[in-house]
């Protein structure tokens, strides 16, 4: 797709995820992106899926583009990741017509738990009415992005 | 390939290009690299061809890993690199065993000429014999990679 639109939210209360699907996520920044207009470029290894993901601008609606990387590719460009990697459970549950993902994260942000909500316009992102679960939205918030929690660790 | 060992030359005496092929150039950044640990990532269009490119490490050898894009990918990524591009026009010319790719930059970088020379392995790099035409080497040096002269242009 060429345009996310995603809302992030804090957890409030865990949910039951007895039934949730899980996968196993690792990811690292080639490049970090930030405030000069530059490019978040992430490596994700999701399952047996390697992507090479690029994203662009800022806060809900950003410019996404996912690319397949063979094994080799994948194995070459890693090693640029060091010292800037996450790895996370994703678990996937169901609430009304969408999706939420609820990461937990683990190693050096253990204990660290975000949702997030994907959606395929701004009108259901904006209707989207999150489960009492749910915490604060912390969508935009730049101590949220990934590229900041590899990096810089929990916010304090 | 999984690394790229390349020298870089500054051009003392443009030689005859009348034979040489050449092939138009244009591409940005989508992140710049730098200093701290960051990896290059660029697209590139070459003719026909269109390219993501990573790049990480510095100097004569780098980690490079090159990804072919379809039009579409390409066309959602390239507003992202606005701001840090450059066009040059490419020409081979060979010596000895090597293709010497001359570099004649236009737009902002016009009258800039770089020569750059690519090398399976370590070895035949530092067995290179520069043709007379060829001027100082400025391999590793920082001013004249592409992404420094797309967003501070010409070294003063």
């Amino acid at each position: 797709m060429a345009m996310e639109i995603e809302r992030k939210f804090m957890v409030a209360r865990r949910p039951d995820l007895a039934g949730a699907k899980r996968t196993e996520i690792e990811q690292g920044y080639l490049a970090l992106g930030g405030g000069d207009g530059q490019a978040e470029v992430r490596l994700r290894r999701k399952g047996d899926q390697r992507l090479l993901t690029v994203k662009g601008g800022s806060g809900r609606t950003r410019t996404e583009e996912e690319l397949e990387l063979d094994p080799d590719r994948f194995d070459s460009l890693w090693p640029l990741t060091e010292g800037r990697r996450v790895t996370k459970t994703r678990h996937l549950i169901a609430h009304g017509e969408r999706d939420i993902e609820l990461d937990l994260y683990s190693g050096d942000l253990d204990g660290l738990e975000i949702a997030e909500v994907e959606f395929p316009d701004e009108k259901s992102a904006d209707a989207f009415e999150a489960p009492e679960w749910l915490g604060d939205e912390v969508t935009g918030d730049e101590r949220y992005l990934n590229a900041t929690l590899a990096t810089k660790g929990l916010p304090r």
